[in-house]
């Protein structure tokens, strides 16, 4: 039914001709036309207004040439329809007022009916994949349990996370009583994106990697592995948490047909750590500012790197709003001229 | 001549009966009596004048008992020798607010007599060596070579560091030149430093981590290599390039005899890659926020995993200024009773 399947063959380690490209952020602020609705409309209106969030997210697929569209969304909808505030402040990141610090403050989340207060999601979902008409896949995503929490107990972006972490360490069970929380909401609404029409759904643990290796065993694996586990009957799964590279094997052994890698692993390393486990990576966003040739050579050289079966091209995490539009283009014209 | 030499025998992998104990950034924001001088001088005062920064430098060693005293200093004071404006506003971090962008700017820098306008750091040394009668050893220290660049011309802290990169990416030569003269003049200053009384000389890449494995090979990891042939002769160096775990094998095989290590990395894969190298690390500084006994338990795992021979028990970063005191003393306590 899809005229470009590349995604979806990669992601079940079926032979291609090339990998398929797309770029974490794609639909966003390097994008001129994305500025001009970013002037217009506050940030969750583009995101709670379907017609909003599906012409954001078709930008890329018709602008930039990339062979999957990323439903134009936000990791903070689940604390929001978990009746936590969240404020989105342009360019300042975002930050929730009220953060948790006691079981009482977990017991009054909302964790009914979240599904319906994400309907919107669903709405932009089934609208965009009308308007993709088949042309490429589209991808669902979601925030990873522990980067969820992150921002819930921490109540905006840190450079240490040592709130959400002293947390963690101090009230264990709470901890992991919100965690599971955030998962079994996390679950259904990953489940109603495939049924509203996403190929693909990807969970963004952005923070894994501030954990060391036993934390990241304690506190983000085993949400990611049951939301692998429960997500993949309904579609692929790819599981990007960020920094972990210490993880790699283990995360190839859930039931995720993806693993998302960051920059900081040599595509030859991951690999031989992933066998023949599909991965998604590894491009540096900042080397999206070099000049183009070197681009174009670098990203043969990744590939090289990977080997172009079950593999997906990808940044290492998303592009900047620094990224010049060709430069952009010219990243994914690389992969797609791609000939081993 | 030291009372004690546990640091030092461990850098030369000779037998201890327990690991040495530091804690980076030991001097500093967590301790009540170094606020009351931040309150009283700003922060190049401090630095500057060598009576401050012995009294801050020896607070830690009679405070909370480590087993080595780090002069208290700024990797920046290198630009600023190079005649580069640099702002540091409490709670903020610094500023360069004159970036370099081009070859004007780098023939701009001053390349002589660094060594005479780091006077006071040499003078700093001196009386810290005076005042500690062989207590302790005394470590030295410098900025790495990429991590200076980075700032000299981001011109501030960053989550990207995409302006330094893309600089690099852009504008190899000139990248390098500045490079070179950075190292040069590292160089010099370490080397004088272990004149002027510290018996250690650690080399800070706190941005190595930013850079992918191929990136690390051009732009870090040749300079680090430089700096230990040269200064190794003068006195014991530790490497410690943040975040670089794939590059432990080729920091091993330079002149340095220690490599330092973040949290990201479990101790028996770090031990791994080191072979009989003597690391140093790698408790996440957040960890310290954790209940007492939790901290003793995982700083007896924390060894149990590197071993007690050929390691230095310290952080994986700077101890942050949220740690109560009697925590990071546990921390301390924890190594010196380890007995496995």
């Amino acid at each position: 039914m899809l005229k470009n399947d590349l995604l979806l063959k990669a992601l079940r380690q079926e032979p291609v001709e090339r990998p398929p490209v797309w770029m974490m952020r794609q639909a966003g602020r390097y994008l001129p036309d994305y500025i001009k609705l970013r002037n217009q409309y506050d940030f969750f209106t583009r995101v709670q207004t379907p017609e909003l969030a599906t012409a954001i997210t078709l930008q890329p697929v018709d602008q930039v040439g990339v062979d999957a569209a990323i439903l134009f969304s936000d990791i903070l909808v689940i604390p929001q329809a978990m009746g936590v505030e969240v404020l989105m402040e342009e360019g300042k990141g975002p930050s929730l007022p009220k953060v948790i610090r006691t079981k009482k403050d977990i017991d009054a989340l909302f964790t009914d009916h979240a599904k319906e207060r994400l309907d919107y999601v669903m709405k932009a979902l089934q609208l965009t994949k009308k308007e993709l008409d088949g042309s490429v896949p589209l991808i669902g995503f979601a925030g990873a349990p522990w980067t969820i929490f992150c921002y819930m107990v921490e109540g905006k972006g840190s450079k240490t996370w040592s709130q959400a972490k002293s947390f963690a360490y101090n009230q264990p069970e709470l901890t992991h009583s919100l965690l599971s929380k955030i998962t079994d909401i996390t679950i259904d609404y990953l489940i109603a994106q495939a049924g509203s029409g996403a190929d693909v759904l990807q969970v963004f643990d952005s923070w894994a990697g501030a954990l060391s290796p036993a934390d990241f065993q304690l506190f983000a694996f085993p949400y990611l592995e049951r939301i692998a586990t429960a997500v993949a009957p309904h579609a692929p799964v790819i599981l990007f948490p960020k920094g972990s590279w210490y993880a790699i094997e283990d995360l190839c052994r859930t039931a995720a047909s993806g693993i998302g890698i960051d920059w900081c692993i040599s595509p030859k390393d991951a690999r031989k750590k992933a066998g023949v486990k599909t991965l998604q990576g590894n491009f540096d966003p900042a080397k999206l500012l070099a000049p183009i040739p070197m681009i174009r050579e670098e990203v043969k050289k990744m590939i090289d790197g990977f080997g172009k079966q079950s593999y997906i091209a990808n940044l290492g995490h998303g592009i900047t709003p620094d990224v010049p539009v060709d430069h952009a283009k010219a990243f994914v014209e690389a992969v797609k001229e791609y000939r081993s």
